[in-house]
């Protein structure tokens, strides 16, 4: 049985009505409730009200694979936190980064680089197209999903040159963005996901819910350090014996 | 001084009438003319004519980089030619192969893939995304380069995953595509270039010249293999002394 | 349960003392009765006697993960069915190439590369290290992988880089070697796996074992394409409706 | 004309005779003036002793190429000047990090892993392969560079992927590592070369020279932000005009 923890910041939700009126228990109760139905698996959700107390190590080191959801509380994450979601994801926990969460801490820091994109609030239609229909994250999808509406993304996205690249985005407004994004750091495994505005019922929709339900069966850990400690313990540098 | 050589079939360009007012010497007679202009370079052409006859083993040991501009005449190119072109690309030549050569025979031999994509002939405008700024062939071009009229190609493209991705299309109708995907392959390099369909004056845009004399100078030789045998006798797998 | 197809020539075994010893009844026959003990799958082998006549387009269209193991006798397969493994593996037949099946025709071709290498009969031993702990390949796997006695096989491999490196061989003479190569390709996934010289009991090795294993868990098909025809129907280029 | 910078932390080289017998003058005092025959270029050194004072944002900003190399003072460099070496690589800086600056904090950074690995004092000697024959960081180097005493470094190295992988090394003890990694970061670039313990004489062997040097070539910018301010500044997401 899986181990899923997600976390959402929660606020959007509770300020706006628009978002409120599209994710009125917020998007982690949403991505909460399709994980736990498609996958044999155990959720536990965190908030950005208590993420810097009880998403503990021992939470992160109890779960398979990390779901994340943030935009404008990313410096409410304590640096403690984000240092340890970062060695659990070196250690081998799997991650899952949507939207917004491009500017989160841990993956910022995952990723090394500055993370930042081109982007536009246009109500745009989107079309997120696979490049790479062998990879276990887009099975079951077909050439493409089709998105009503979404924030728009654009390259030039500052990241490292994906392992795997999985989907490219198209936006009816003009702009293209690498939206799915596969990453082994470490010995885990890192998907970005580009969709998921805060307005926008994105996560209700059967197809994004798959690719996301996928994406924690490829991130998943293979094996994991046994102990949490620092980086020196956990992956030490030692002569062979 | 670079020894570029160029081959397109130039059969759309005698035949068609609407080819014809745009490159009525053909495409590879505007592609000579503006990388002689912009490169100290000698530049060759060839066509379907002559590609069997003159596109020998001695001029193609001669040249740095080959420009490659092919369509419905892939066939007519021969498998030693196809072969020959393959095996100086794996012993150092560069290669840049253009638009409709995505099926070229050596470019599918370099591949080891189908290099099908999805395409609709639409007068689509196309937008150009950088998203790898630092790249050389991206030098000097901006945020994206706009076309107001190319033929549509869309994911899923089946290639190897680019060592680098240069550029993203976006096309008006709905698709995207990897449009400038850069290839280490033997001791040569290989870029392919999406744009430069043969009803629209593509290779005459500036920042199109731009990004193929740039690629030529990524693509190249670092070090070429002295002579030119069978790939035994180039890169031959021998004890070490 | 997943259906695996082995191929070995099946020369060096009848042929040479040395081989016999080792591999009385083939390579063939150790490696399907190590693979099905240690999954649920189906094994049919083929040899250089029947892989002209007997291993079809049906047989291939009905293998979830090939595995090929050649060296003498590449040219003794023909083209028609070097062609017809390319193109399942296109469509998302899994393969692994085991150590001289590097020149093998659809290994090769799959490449678009020489594929050649250093190589030196010497008794050496040999260590394979994984340089991808996290990658499902690597697996219940430690540090390395001692081998008493391997051929070796030294770089530069003119292969493309690697999707995922995962083991690199280091031999005692002064060699190292890519030993460990995973690539996608089409809808298919490739893995080439260096040891395994016709004169050691390498596939007797638990630890070789558990590779292969791993290997072809992470090979078997994520989807597959319906109907085995050209390319062209296989993996189609059309205007998207 | 290029703009050298070199840091060493001059540490060992004061304190030990045996390093002191190697490099009377420091390590950056032996790369400096290779660098500075072998290169139409300017070089600027700095030492522990001045690099939280000197090593302003000015001088980086009006470097082209950094070379760092630290080992028992990463900790001595200040997280300001590690920041702003990270931000001037993602605006366009090369970057090159010699032997023990794998634990450097800005390449650590920037690589958003630990960056551990195996090692071990044993005087033994080393032959760093070439794996990527075509690559411009290998011109002029054959198949191999032998060195008779290296520090042994090993598998696994906790880094991301590199983009091109140039050298694999090979250790007389039984180990091997990827010793030539380069990365695109940003609009800039980055290599890491493991070969220079402080107690051998590698740095005054031409090959490694030439390595260097090549390597500088290659990392020296195609673009280069035009202010260095905070990121978002730098690289900022804009909508498009």
């Amino acid at each position: 049985m899986l181990r899923i923890t997600v976390y959402n910041e929660f606020i959007h939700e509770r300020k706006h009505e628009r978002c409120k009126a599209v994710y009125p228990d917020g998007i982690h109760a949403v991505i909460a409730d399709f994980v736990s139905k498609g996958l044999d698996c155990s959720v536990r959700t965190f908030t950005v009200d208590n993420v810097n107390t009880e998403l503990t190590e021992e939470v992160l080191a109890q779960t398979d694979v990390l779901i994340w959801w943030g935009h404008v509380a990313h410096n409410k994450v304590s640096d403690e936190v984000a240092q340890m979601v970062k060695l659990q994801v070196l250690s081998g926990m799997g991650a899952i980064f949507l939207h917004s969460a491009h500017l989160a801490k841990p993956f910022v820091q995952l990723m090394g680089t500055t993370c930042f994109l081109r982007w536009r609030e246009a109500d745009e239609s989107e079309r997120l197209w696979v490049c790479n229909p062998g990879h276990p994250i887009a099975n079951g999808i077909g050439p493409c999903i089709e998105l009503a509406c979404e924030e728009t993304y654009g390259e030039h996205f500052d990241i490292p040159t994906p392992d795997d690249l999985v989907f490219i985005g198209w936006f009816k407004g003009g702009n293209v963005f690498r939206s799915g994004c596969a990453y082994r750091r470490g010995m885990g495994k890192i998907f970005y996901f580009q969709p998921g505005h805060e307005t926008y019922p994105t996560y209700k929709n059967p197809e994004i819910q798959k690719v996301i339900l996928n994406a924690i069966g490829w991130a998943a850990p293979v094996r994991r350090a046994d102990k949490l400690e620092c980086p020196h313990e956990v992956i030490a540098p030692e002569a062979q014996s």
